[in-house]
């Protein structure tokens, strides 16, 4: 059985970065992400370039993606001008985010919660009038920093709002990195009841190394989608402790383990940690990573040794 | 609901370093876990030094135990030898291994599999007469390095056999860190089928970062016991990418979320890693150590800041 894997490294993994890369960097993270058989990546977003410089030049980023009818490029908008901005970009699918929580959106973008899903509902209809597929994620719908734990009836009653508006796809996130694999099923199980597993799919951050134990619960649970970054690219690098997202090599491995379909082989996504590594100067690797590399040497001595 | 956690560092752990402690500092290991909550230890095993000089000594440190009357020890045993040895010493709790393949008894105890049963059901047998517990693992209980992945029927054949000599508790080990969480299920759906899931515990070791994922569907399916190491403390140390027990700071952590009562505060156990660091020469610290870390000096500027 098939499971998507949406890679988020160019959007959710370098965002956050102190580093800056250039759309050249960028674009080269993305080829050799698409080599390896990556078929759904967040390609960037279309924010303004002052709040966040690490997206400058999303829209030039969009013109060079590779293999654009086989690999399906996603990227972020916050508002309506944000998906204009996607669409003129050639942009076939974007992300909107609704925080489930009120503090966090008045702290995050300076809205109200109930504006935020206004915002992400008019970009939702408009995007299924113009052919535009928009999945919505809706964030902190485990724990919010603000607000903490958040009700799993609060992110169902979203989820069917996000749904009925004409979202192809509802990301439920767990921002902070707070889940716990008997969070996900109380939370997957509230929100399936709403809207169904077949339009789900699930963001976890291995904060607290939990994220695998999540996911191998939401596949339990009958979703089939989920977004990872190479090496677990993302958070914040100058916040010790705050580790990034899960890492898709972690993911690839415990899916195909699994007897998932993934399509991605983690052995081939270890010179994309090593280039993530080399762009970002970052320390990257998921939890995998060590015995991948041992793996990998393995093969190399039993294919090469002598040549 | 109780999970017990069952500490393996003394045994499984130190077995496996390359630096030999003395007793004196196996003993205090030992004490600092104690005063952590931990209330389930192997301590050692009765087997030749000259086979293991790691466990040199554990009669004497059998006599030094803290809190014999409220913690429970229990020490590894290869033969009838060494059950003697280990009642002599005053075990209350012996452990016995039986690994689930041909291949992995001739190579590594030079027996054969029908043999090692009934080394095994004999130890359990006398214990059950002398009033010792006998816990009977099933190693390789997922794959064998020598004969690769085991059929659960296999596993359940052993479980039912040493439930029915008298074993108190069945640990399903994943002695090379292979499992995952689809094996898992499947496997304990076949074991559970012979012997019920009250006498089961789980041996996970996390090779792939799989551990705690295989633990949340273990505990999904009824288990209530898992073993774990502090830091993550085994595996050897000269082979790199060879990574050890899944760490016990994670498990509690991970247990802790999900709502059980492990009695086990995570925190507390941050400076056991840096004392089984400390005496081993080995860098340690299991998937969430970074975070809990993090934790805990936020938790020390709370209440001790300016003091």
């Amino acid at each position: 059985m098939k499971i998507r894997i949406n890679e988020v490294s160019p959007r959710d993994g370098l965002q956050s970065q102190g580093k800056t890369l250039s759309v050249e960097n960028r674009l080269s993270l993305i080829q050799a992400l698409v080599k390896t058989g990556v078929k759904n990546v967040e390609a960037g977003s279309f924010v303004s370039p002052k709040a966040v410089p690490q997206m400058a030049g999303t829209d030039e980023l969009f013109a060079l993606l590779p293999d654009q009818s086989t690999v399906r490029y996603a990227g972020l908008v916050p508002n309506m001008k944000g998906y204009e901005l996607a669409v003129a970009a050639g942009a076939k699918v974007v992300n909107v985010v609704l925080s489930v929580t009120e503090t966090m959106n008045q702290k995050n973008i300076r809205m109200s919660l109930p504006q935020t899903a206004e915002v992400c509902t008019a970009i939702i209809e408009r995007g299924r009038r113009e052919g535009v597929e928009v999945q919505a994620y809706l964030a902190v719908a485990f724990e919010c920093p603000f607000e903490g734990l958040v009700e799993p009836a609060v992110v169902a009653r979203f989820a069917k709002l996000v749904k009925q508006a004409g979202a192809s796809k509802i990301i439920i996130a767990d921002t902070i990195g707070a889940a716990n694999p008997e969070h996900v099923q109380r939370l997957l199980d509230a929100v399936t009841r709403e809207v169904g597993s077949d339009i789900l799919s699930c963001h976890f951050h291995d904060t607290r190394g939990m994220a695998l134990a999540n996911i191998a619960v939401a596949v339990e649970r009958g979703v089939r989608e989920f977004d990872s970054s190479i090496g677990g690219l993302g958070g914040c690098p100058f916040s010790p402790g705050a580790t990034g997202n899960v890492a898709t090599e972690d993911v690839a491995l415990l899916l195909n383990s699994m007897g998932y379909d993934t399509g991605i082989d983690p052995l081939d996504l270890i010179p994309v940690v090593n280039l993530a590594e080399q762009l970002t100067d970052v320390s990257l690797g998921g939890k995998s990573f060590r015995w991948l590399n041992q793996q990998a040497s393995k093969a190399a001595e039993e294919t090469g040794h002598g040549r």
